[in-house]
């Protein structure tokens, strides 16, 4: 579809101005005054222009289980995750499909969902996710999320541990899966993109990150991880291989200019060193980390060291949200009370950068997507700044970051496709999915986990608790 | 007007129940299964009552200048807030409608307004945040907003600086509006309490304090300050009085169990002993500061040592939103990364109670406010569970103390009166509040405000960067 979008609010050094934009077949062909309406014609005025952003790190399927688990650490939490979520795949279709909607009712075009596979069911969840992102029209980047150790593997003392289990696939299996997904579902021009994405160091062998180096070189695939979310993936890191996790991740060659990094709250400087010469990007989940207590990840320095950094919501379990909007303002005003010099914090300008920008440059796609400019991709924004949660009217990127915007997308565009319009989503019937997800689901409280019980008194005594 | 709820979850230990809840006259009357249908019924189907929050601290008239300050630490941004903020009564005006909106939005049915006086126009400012409050039928507690010093006097190593001009009315006279303010507009019954509110140590002589204490026994006050929200607040403190801030509050008497505290980031383990003490109450703005670099309160040790805490959202200056709900989502999970033992993290339902009986408590309401309670004044909100944002159904009060709820707050009552039904406000019009907002504003950056070069240099110098 070709539109023309006249008299945005458009961002420009030191203010704003109105402007019209065109895009032809997906691209952004003009930017400027008084253009000619080609296709549709959209009405900017009091309307805020902005490039999507990327909900860079998230697991759609988490959202079955958000609200309801307790405040605990990541270890402890895992086990109630576990415990308790048997999925099947038309909830992973339902959840994906809520993912994408959140995220873009947000400001988000672009998920990267670390996506649960169901075992036995690997490549079933993953031509699912696949359905729910084509049916929304989100651009999506689906991480099948893969591991080859068991969850107490990924504790560390654990010596102390009765042996672990061994992983119930193979690890070959496992990159089997990972390379017929690619086959099958990498279509980047249609928006769908397949990344490598073992867990992270805790739950994953050389062999697998290995596996992942060499799907990604032979298919150009973006690699995704977590990485040292929390004080107990340090210490494990340290027993594991005698160095830090980045040092280890650098060492096998995983770090390129295409992988994106979640969490990174526990890295030295000599780690973000690391990071900012392999071109690697966080990924900051501000939301998650605080929930879980994983801490507050050093994104000013990060920042100063040139790594690049975007946002991301997190799975719903652990924020419990998918609003990117919210994780854009804490991710940002977070980090003032870690630097006292107020030069150092993130402006609204440069958080709506990272978000956009930035998300695009950790999958590899800053020449193609994340900002407006004539000859990228149009995946598009349009705030309505008449929304009373924007109001009175100031500066409009200050209102949208440090606020709280509520049902201020007008428009989205994803690939010059109409998602959204006049607030309304164009391509899912929002109702039925409520009603799906209100049916499948019941008002419950959690009790203590079976798996919890036989983890915490380990965990308690390698925390020093 | 008397109605009575159907079936609305209420939470009980372990979980939730379906109840009927009646109101009569305003007053919580029964509260049971199969309850006769007393005056109008409200179907609770799918739906969560809570008790009414309070937004224990904010400053209405922010509002006007909220998404444009910069980020900058408090006593820079306080710079910005002065240089460029003439307001008129008209603002005044919409922004305590605004505000009291908002918080309405967000499940709080009781505002503390620490209020900005126009210069020349106080009791004009009061008289017109009343009849905005009555208007829109939310219980307020304004808390005008008084100092005697200039605000440069505020800036630690004052010696430093030029003479401080001293403060353009007599500390007599502010006393004395304030008085004129209590007997005409302090009538806890119709919902509008007026508050003693001396801004706080750093701008404030003992004369002042001393006179809002014997206002606030002679008329039986509540009383309101800002407390310790900045380093460069601890300094000065200690610079005046060679104690901590709280113990001179203690030895002239400021602190009762009607004395509630925004902010206290900067408090001694003593302190925290003195507040406990004298039964005061901390008001937590955890995201002004975080937006401001002032700190994380220790609110979990304040909860340990048997401090009464709550929520405020702080002005909209400041954080930049009046949403009660974002305040207690990251005024909660905000601790987790303080302490590594999980187990003194705030739970959702703890939070609930601090927002509610918390906020109660902290104006020696306690008996009358904050909890679903036969007896207690109907001051009721009623969530909308089938809303996108709180599925799929688990928790409920998880679902909306760590989502991101959007448009949930189905019904309120305050003082058993209707305020919002079916989601609309049946008191004000929302429309004209917002062409009014969009009227009286416009786009705009923000350069350099000029108070501001004038007292960057010696901040930074004072503060060691």
């Amino acid at each position: 579809m070709n539109f023309t979008i006249k008299k945005a609010l458009i961002a420009v050094t030191n203010g704003y101005t109105s402007l019209d934009v065109q895009v032809t077949n997906g691209i952004i062909t003009a930017i400027g005054e008084n253009l000619a309406v080609i296709g549709t014609e959209i009405n900017g005025n009091n309307k805020l222009l902005l490039p999507g952003f990327f909900n860079a790190h998230t697991h759609s399927s988490e959202k079955w289980q958000r609200g309801i688990i307790p405040p605990l650490p990541l270890e402890l939490w895992l086990a109630h995750l576990y415990d308790f979520a048997p999925l099947d795949t038309e909830q992973v279709y339902l959840s994906a499909l809520g993912t994408a909607v959140e995220t873009l009712l947000s400001g988000g075009t672009s998920v990267v969902d670390h996506l649960v596979l169901i075992p036995g069911k690997e490549l079933e969840t993953i031509t699912t996710a696949v359905r729910a992102y084509q049916e929304v029209g989100i651009r999506a980047f689906i991480a099948p999320l893969i591991q080859d150790e068991s969850l107490t593997a990924g504790m560390p003392g654990g010596k102390s541990l009765p042996e672990h289990e061994s992983y119930f696939r193979p690890t070959a299996e496992t990159l089997a899966i990972i390379e017929e997904a690619v086959i099958k579902f990498h279509h980047p021009e249609s928006g769908i993109n397949i990344l490598v994405a073992p867990t992270g160091t805790q739950l994953c062998t050389d062999a697998l990150f290995t596996g992942c180096i060499e799907l990604s070189d032979r298919y150009n695939l973006c690699r995704h991880t977590h990485l040292l979310e929390t004080k107990a993936q340090e210490k494990l890191a340290a027993e594991k291989y005698g160095c830090t996790a980045v040092e280890h991740l650098n060492k096998i060659g995983f770090l390129n200019n295409k992988t994106s990094l979640a969490h990174c709250v526990w890295l030295t400087d000599t780690d973000t060193k690391i990071l900012a010469e392999t071109q690697s990007t966080v990924v900051h989940n501000p939301l998650s980390n605080l929930r879980l207590g994983s801490g507050i990840a050093p994104i000013l320095k990060y920042i100063q060291a040139g790594v690049n950094v975007t946002f991301g919501c997190d799975g719903a379990s652990s924020n419990d949200s998918q609003d990117l909007l919210e994780a854009i303002k804490i991710g940002s005003i977070l980090h003032n009370v870690t630097d006292i010099d107020y030069q150092h914090w993130i402006t609204t300008r440069q958080a709506v950068e990272m978000a956009a920008l930035g998300g695009a440059k950790g999958l590899g796609l800053d020449d193609q997507l994340g900002s407006l400019t004539v000859g990228k991709k149009a995946d598009l924004v349009l705030y309505d700044l008449t929304n009373l949660s924007l109001l009175p009217r100031t500066d409009p990127i200050g209102l949208l970051v440090l606020g709280r915007p509520v049902n201020v997308v007008d428009y989205a565009w994803i690939n010059g496709k109409q998602i959204i319009a006049n607030g309304q989503f164009t391509t899912v019937n929002i109702d039925e999915l409520r009603t799906e997800l209100f049916n499948r689901s019941q008002w419950e409280t959690r009790e203590k986990s079976p798996g919890l019980g036989q983890i915490e008194p380990h965990y308690r005594q390698v925390m020093g608790l």
